[in-house]
């Protein structure tokens, strides 16, 4: 996975390309190495000898074909440009320019409603006078302006462009973002300011899971006591579903709405427990989980209920597809209810994961009939599905190998769970179509793409974007660029610019982290907190339930909160003690920066203990400063150990490694990320006395054995 | 200004109160000291001995009148609550609980459109077991909440509210901020969050400056053209009108339209040419400044106009007040409009003073009809006046005396133009009426209050919070609290702490100072950056355009827009060096502290030079980052004379003065406000060589002369 690939430095120096587009202009013809930031990274990129200057001059034209939607994008990336640059494009869009800096020539809109057929390409040709993007849709050119974007380069002369080539499309036709609402509301403007995120790094479903236990998000004129029951009021009115829609639109983003039943329905049967499998009344759930309630799929007028309602939001949401969800339906009310019991048995159903198919056969027919076609979770894939249906596998590519070894269409979000809080790397490596897949170039085209998922256990909208960004940054790549695209190294390098790129959008994802230390230390002297909250992050997988319990109610303004997945000092760190213990002729530099960091830890934890004294909502963190200022400590002295060549005794690896496991435990819902590095160089200092008299060879073997054994303990 | 008040620490030991709240609980009889964070400070507050803990089973209970703007405010009050404290208040809201931990006892809603008459008083009377608020009206209740969230205090235990009494009302019934979005447009998300802002520190009313020379920002249905063609699309609709007019009616804001006329109309004439002084046609203006382009005073038709279009804005805005602005209209276009010129002879129109005073008496005729009160600018105080008019004044309290004394009401915005960019104090020293007013006591009463404004020629979504907040909440104070309450120091103290808690609505003035460096630096390691932005303020008054031009259409992301007014940095480094040369006995400590922050200045210019290498927007900067090198080699070399005891050579001191001359200009529109006090010790050294055989005494008396005279230089 560490390779560097030829898609990062392409080092082909001849290029034969006899596309109209790269033939406008005079190019110098020596392709060279460039270190640029683009993310996705494009399907065929080149770079040459030469910069196009960014002036106040700038211009942008679209000769050929234009519409509203493309100029209102060009509007915006000209207020992005400016906003980056400082500069002020006195001239901005016109047309018939004489001699425009950008030039966007354009065939035509593309689809009206944006779908899974769109022609998403484009390819650039930035010479020395001019940036040509063809494209042969709108899209294609929205696409092609985020790359325009994120060439921008910047030195002592000012902002230019690097004289270039690139030839894009997508490698998979879905790129989505789910954001799950129904457990946490969030306003239309995080959607909005997400939707602008989405279309920065290419990607083109935004995946809107409107209804969950905890919420009925959506208005539905046809049974208002759906949201009005259902939502403690945030809910979106129908006017901003269709803004949100339009807003998608406008970048190109399609819009796919899910209604999740049978189960996940607690929040319907609030207003409508008619609907239900056991008598109501029911109540919002508070509670994150999987719950009982499911719709009853024995009666018509619970067919009839649907279909009004499903038909009413065919015609608010213009995608083809509509989800229906159908995950983590148990059973447990069909099971206790005698009436579903009888059915079952009279219609010969032989058990619950067999009505969920005769519900499903009887939706599909009630989506047919509203012209959508059906995408639902692995679940739905019972023996009768039609082929027509799309499956979206929580499970995992084998999974959705096997649908679409059977014929069915599919994506993945097994592996792109970003509420698990993992590393970024770890969703990086996860791809649709994985190297060793056994299906034939025929059944991979059933591969549609996949999706991010943002469930909302434990996110509000100060804290959303931290959980999507900049990590959902690297899984649009893995389904836009090439699947040889693969250094991790270098997606995290330009996942810290595009980071950064993405404020400009409004997004919060840095900034949040401030605001919620500030507010938990009531005061802007956070240092100490930045500190810490720098090497931790949120436990993995769902254990902050268990380990800090809450309700949807619950404020989510913790340190946990402030804490962000992936953290970049536990990166860093580990890098440094590796390079420390393997690079031995370098070894004091790496040790002075060690001594450092190491002495900010043990010094912290006085700090922090006064701040930790004057606000009361820290105190969960007050352990954590002892872990700090422990490993600090234990560092120290493991530097000392190996730096001087001394043996320390027995007791002391007994002691350390006490610490260590101490502080190896979660608290507060968090947990310290550096503890591995430490124990490396514990261990190190015990097993490594003979460091002065090692040669270099001797020492790196040595050092990588050790390595690993860290690692398992 | 400087000293300790009886607001602050009330020290009255025994105090009787008569009214019903102040009984209802036994009450411990001890007055002690307490160092509260409120602001505005209650016109009275007392502390005792004791605490009431707040744990997640507070509850709120309302057992006399409620209503849906109470529950709602209670709603968020919770919800502000639990954000702060990190605890689930399970049961929230019951009208009927039996023991809460919070009863607001509320007589009834008050007016049914917020207005001057509103009863906003309330009292609090805190003991062991309850907090118990009581109010006349829901508008009141709403205030006392916001006191009771300052009131949240925290300690090794917990959460407490400090028992206390609290008997507040305003000192002043008109306590506005205006915002420009003539300028530059705000998303109603901004002026929501600035919304609840105000709401926080008590203000009551927001001016909503609607039509600019730069823009026409409200939709009109009667004349189209108006907003669609003098807004570049950016206004408000109706219904966006009358959400945030809602929005500030929950909070007990009155909103007060302004429709600037006849001057500051450019963005009229766009759509409207036939209106204008002058033949069109017309284009929105994009520069800051004073135009020409004016209303005809002098044709029918042009009053029939603005009868049916303030007609419609009548009926779109409740507020009692209509602004018609009325400043700045020198006249030109009238001075060359041959008409205009024939229509004074005819009518004995004096000059153009006399002519906007016949615009302004038809104006009255047309606000009259539709039952408004006329607010205009000090321009509008014309001899035939009615005296139902109130003037606003930018010109001072003189002149508002002086309307005063002729019987007119009026408001003070002078002094409270947050866009100069002052410092907070300079503000909060402002008083509409002045301790040496000779204003009677019934003339007084014309005095109603004033306004904060916030004009828009250099903000945006970005940064306008970071230009109102927290500055404002001084000003909050200056209009709510008593006379009495001066002590800068301790304003300061709570400022911070308000600054912060400001944060939790969304506000954005300290998180988007990262922002904006990180854009700058298209990085996330912005270290020396902060160092820098913390040492300057953006240049005072309207100097920002001529060292910076720019236009309307400019990008507001620049090094300037990064800097804040009012240095908190520059302000503690004006204490330490007045600490350093006045306290002789402990001099080495204020040493040290000088000694390093001097030394990470002269450190910061090299890694200041590598980010500004690769980020052109930085450039402007360059000079600046040498200053601040300069300067700290200054202070660094003038601390080593000052604590040796030697001399400077005269060359020294000459060479110094120099460099500091060069500081001392801005630069890219911002301006390093710690030059002051490093020719503060500059001057010490050359004239303290003496400092060890000096007594205390002598040295304090010394030094006090000093310091007044580096001021003058």
């Amino acid at each position: 996975m560490n390779t560097k690939t030829s898609s990062l430095f392409t080092i082909v120096l001849t290029v034969v390309m006899t596309t109209t587009a790269l033939t406008q202009q005079q190019m110098p013809d020596v392709a060279i190495k460039y270190e640029h930031n683009l993310m996705p990274v494009p399907s065929f990129v080149q770079f040459y000898e030469g910069k196009l200057k960014v002036t106040q001059s700038l211009t942008v034209s679209t000769p050929q074909y234009s519409d509203a939607r493309l100029q209102a994008a060009i509007d915006r990336f000209l207020k992005r440009m400016q906003s980056r640059t400082g500069l002020t494009f006195g001239q901005g869009i016109a047309a018939d320019a004489t001699s425009p800096t950008i030039e966007i020539r354009c065939s035509k809109s593309g689809e009206v409603i944006p779908s899974l057929d769109e022609d998403e390409s484009y390819e650039l040709d930035i010479g020395l006078s001019k940036v040509l993007l063809t494209a042969p849709t709108v899209v294609g050119a929205l696409r092609g302006l985020e790359t325009v974007l994120q060439l921008v380069s910047s030195n002592r002369d000012g902002y230019y462009f690097p004289v270039a080539k690139v030839k894009d499309q997508p490698r998979f036709r879905w790129r989505g973002l789910l954001i799950d609402i129904g457990r946490h509301y969030e306003p239309p403007e995080v959607l909005k300011r997400n939707l602008d995120a989405m279309a920065a790094v290419k990607l083109n479903v935004f995946h809107w899971h409107l209804t969950e236990d905890q919420g009925f998000r959506i208005e539905s004129k046809k049974f208002p006591k759906l949201h009005q029951m259902g939502s403690d009021g945030l809910f979106y009115t129908q006017e901003q579903a269709k803004e949100i829609i339009d807003y998608a639109r406008q970048r190109g983003i399609r819009v796919v709405p899910e209604f999740d039943i049978p189960g996940h329905s607690t929040s319907w049967l609030v207003g409508h427990p008619e609907l239900g499998s056991a008598a109501g009344p029911y109540k919002i759930e508070r509670q994150a989980g999987i719950f009982e309630p499911a719709l009853d799929p024995t009666r018509d007028d619970v067919y009839k209920f649907l279909d009004t309602f499903l038909g009413e939001m065919a015609a608010l949401f213009p995608d083809a597809y509509m989800h229906i969800g159908g995950d983590e339906n148990e059973g447990k009310q069909w099971d206790r209810n005698p009436n579903i019991q009888a059915f079952m048995k009279e219609k010969g159903i032989a058990n619950n994961h067999a009505l969920q198919a005769y519900f499903n056969q009887r939706l599909l027919k009630i989506l047919e009939k509203h012209k959508k076609k059906m995408i639902g979770w692995d679940e739905i894939l019972q023996p009768e599905l039609p082929k027509n249906a799309v499956i979206h596998s929580w499970r995992g590519t084998a999974a959705l190998a096997e649908a679409a070894k059977k014929g069915y269409d599919g994506i993945l979000s097994n592996g792109y769970y970003i509420d698990l809080s993992y590393p970024t790397s770890q969703h990086y490596v996860v791809d649709p179509i994985p190297a060793d897949t056994t299906l034939t170039t025929e059944e991979q085209k059933h591969i549609l793409g996949g999706e991010a998922t943002m469930w909302g256990e434990y996110v509000g909208p100060e804290t959303i974007d931290s959980r999507i960004w900049p990590r959902t940054a690297a899984i649009a790549e893995r389904l836009w660029s090439p699947r040889t695209t693969t250094d991790i190294d270098d997606m995290y390098r330009r996942l810290s610019v595009i980071s950064v790129q993405l404020e400009e959008l409004g997004l919060t994802h840095e900034r949040n982290v401030d605001v919620l230390l500030r507010r938990l230390a009531n005061s802007k002297d956070i240092a100490p907190l930045k500190l810490l909250v720098s090497l931790v992050e949120p436990v993995k997988e769902y254990r902050r339930g268990e380990q800090r319990p809450s309700t949807m109610l619950s404020p989510l303004t913790g340190f946990v909160d402030a804490a962000r997945p992936d953290s970049e000092s536990g990166r860093r760190l580990r890098k440094t003690v590796d390079d420390f213990l393997s690079d031995a002729p370098r070894f004091q530099l790496h040790a002075t920066d060690l001594e450092k960091t190491f002495k900010d830890w043990r010094d912290c934890q006085l700090l922090l203990a006064a701040l930790i004294d004057r606000s009361s909502a820290l105190h969960e963190v007050k352990p954590l400063a002892t872990d700090v200022r422990n490993l600090g400590d234990a560092g120290l002295e493991a530097l000392q150990f190996i730096t001087s060549g001394q043996t320390p005794p027995p007791e002391w690896l007994q002691a350390k490694s006490e610490l260590l496991n101490e502080a190896a435990k979660p608290k507060g819902a968090v947990e310290l990320v550096v503890v591995t590095s430490v124990r490396q160089l514990v261990t190190a200092a015990t097993e490594l006395p003979q460091l002065k008299t090692m040669s270099s060879a001797e020492w790196k073997k040595h050092v990588s054995m050790l390595a690993s054994s860290a690692d398992k303990k």
